[in-house]
């Protein structure tokens, strides 16, 4: 296997700090990053994205295209949904972040995103990570459902050999044995991606854990463990969410975890945008 | 999660026979498919075929792209290794298969080759799997890392769905705590697979173990376990191989192989093409 | 860690072959354990062993101390369980293997029984590991739900560094993701345990798979892979078992187990006891 | 599967708290145990326990009887090192906690120590499980290498059911793929099992990352994940430590986590003993 060496802390002499308008993602900062998992309607993404404006967030999330178990699930509604947030993106004036799975829609995505989302399945589509490599906009990494945490920052390494240097991890979860949990969040690999690589770092409590109900602790638990920020699904109406509904936090939840992270942060000196 | 519905066991009265020229893949044979993981020069690859057509093999295989885990790692011959491919199909009559990363590639590898793969890191690149979906080519899909049965069959169900009929899986191990092993090889995946679906399947014991010592024991337990044949890497000096190497087998570790798993096959009452 | 010198292959000149009776256990030899996962009855017990005699088995097993996740699940006829083994022995004339779970049981299980079981949730337990090892009678050391190979040697080296040589390993499956089947059968660790030790290594393919209907493919592949035997649970009515009733085969079902293992064993130049 | 009963949060309705001499354990405060992972002499014990004492913590912890993996490490000092606990503990006036690994121990190890800890190889090792359920003292349950939550609550539930109510979990890391770390610390489990049981949680970042580096922010994510204290290896020298000095901080270090976990419990309501 070779070697990280772009990705490596000792190759740059200090964190990497990425700025789009006026969030900062890295070191210092504490990012919060959320929407539901996937757009499901313009009516309903205008509306989640007003509601995250109010309450606090610095940036939106939201799936169009969907990387789905079953060819007969929700596939996510596309380009239409690209349009979607990027008029979420110039209402509320933040930022968005979107999952790209295919090759032949990144300058698609590209125009209408902030953000381009490496999702964990896609975390060795090696051709994908190339691509991602040659443009300018940051891109998220989102580390393998079994990928050491080597292997992680080899897939970090192929985008930024590509000449992109903004490049951000986002722990996920892991798969384990254990299945009262979706999956099982590495909490020491944030903490050593912190000493082993300059780049920035978030946690997504949701895919991380399934279950609502313990995504606040979760959230901070990460923070503590020296993550950036966080990324996370929220929903008007869980119940009713097309996917991972039951992972989603309502509005409500959201302010009390924003009002907690925020407190947070304060304690850990980081920043929040 | 949605559920396989085209891969089942209950969607045909019968199992699934892919052809292809005079081999047959599925019940009641046994396929020998045979190669180095990665074509590494011209003379070699048709040098390492005639000695596997003389032995005794189904079909070739060959890898042109590669998917590795670090960018500074060979990455294969690309286009020039597909023709090399093409040149060793026509030199030796057998068929060949490759793995196709990227779905700009597909129309290039359907022109030089008979059989796609659909590689681990790949199992759940939806917009690939689509793509190959609609080509009249036998596609294997190779189990991801920590794929679970479900998942694995979801993901042949994509091939299906868009209209391919002829998908062959293929068990290449799972990832687990064992590390004297490169993966685990998941034998009880294969006995159950024959139970759920009609597909044929295949076992790499190559990448499964990862030991060269240990392929044929393996191997032979692949077939006791159902499967319809084996996917193994072979290198005419595997101390030089560019890529995964101590799993290759020498010529002549093959040629044994090649005679326990004839006779074994007989006992099986499976044909050896 | 320190490493495993007594179970080395390289510690003996050949492969070490353990006799109970007529019965023999290692290299060259194919033997049957078969019996219910607990003793429930002193009919039932009776009943099984004279069925699994009349069909043919090399061992009977069966739990008088059962160790169950729950303390609410039935714990086994303990003291009771043994006497009704010895009898079924008697009756048989067949030897017989029980699991010990405490210090305390060990006189008495060895003055009932002929070979003394440490199972997988035990397997550190190194008390009794080091308690089996002053006996002079052979102990079979299943292997942990999430033990590496390595670690397993070691606890045979338990056993034997205190003067039992009489050790036979046997697979039982790993825990990983897999939901579909109870644990994966690691059908590599058998051929690698061949390859580094002289102990002999059965393999469960009851407690391996928890699933009635693979057992025999996997119980084939199991001796394809080059175990020295096979470790089986069988019921007179799976259905009504107090325990593991969905993974136990019925005696039809054994005696066609039975017969398939019989000719395999011939092929593979295994001799039937 | 039977299902714990008297471990879950509804069968109190107030959470669990353990009061050893002036030390609470439980919802609201933060604990923290600290010491060698082994006692390896007089002097060196009754040294640390000394600069322990100074620093700040609630309790002291070393190992007499040590699990090791292979039968030729240091296996402890035995009931000689229990002695030396016991002169640490009127030294400093602090409790302490020490493992059995064997029932025939118990008498004895419950002479010399306040708490009784079940190691994670002996977490379904059920005859101690109800050995210890006989005592009137607290018993730390930590949670077995390849444990799931649902396992890990029935094996306290032993405990339990034979009338011992004063039971503490103790999360340390389950095993997985990845090799940087030596478990990985599953967060989630903690958040979780606040949710679902009234009893205390502690965790040991010690055991669950094997690295001294990330020791203080994986304890840190601990707390914020709900943890009632840490559980935490000091070594005078780690670098000649006997077993797990890669693991163990140096007083120095000790000392600066404990500062920021005081000033981290603070900030979450919980109080430092």
């Amino acid at each position: 296997m070779g070697e990280y060496k772009l990705a490596s802390k000792e190759k740059l002499n200090q964190n990497t700090i990425i700025k789009i308008k006026d969030t900062l993602i890295g070191e210092g900062y504490c990012t919060i990053i959320a929407g539901p998992c996937a757009i499901e309607s313009r009516d309903n993404y205008l509306e989640i994205a007003q509601i995250l404006k109010e309450i606090g967030v610095d940036m939106l999330r939201g799936g169009a295209f969907k990387p789905r178990t079953s060819p007969y699930s929700f596939q996510g509604m596309g380009k239409e949904g690209l349009q979607i947030i990027y008029e979420a993106k110039m209402l509320t004036n933040l930022p968005a972040v979107t999952e790209v799975l295919d090759v032949r829609d990144i300058d698609y995505v590209y125009k209408y995103c902030d953000i381009i989302q490496i999702g964990s399945r896609n975390m060795q589509n090696f051709s994908l990570l190339k691509e991602v490599g040659k443009i300018d906009k940051p891109v998220i990494v989102k580390r393998g459902l079994s990928a050491t945490i080597d292997e992680w920052l080899l897939a970090a390494e192929y985008v930024l050999n590509m000449g992109n240097e903004q490049v951000i991890l986002c722990e996920r979860g892991i798969r384990t044995f254990e299945t009262l949990t979706r999956n099982t969040v590495d909490i020491g690999a944030v903490s050593l991606i912190k000493e082993l690589s300059h780049l920035p770092i978030l946690v997504d409590p949701s895919h991380a854990t399934g279950k609502r109900s313990i995504i606040k602790p979760v959230a901070k638990a990460a923070l503590a463990a020296g993550a950036d920020g966080i990324m996370v699904e929220v929903h008007q109406k869980p119940e009713d969410a097309l996917s991972d509904g039951s992972q989603s936090l309502t509005p409500k939840e959201y302010k009390s975890l924003y009002l907690e992270l925020t407190k947070f942060s304060h304690l850990e000196n980081k920043q929040i945008n």
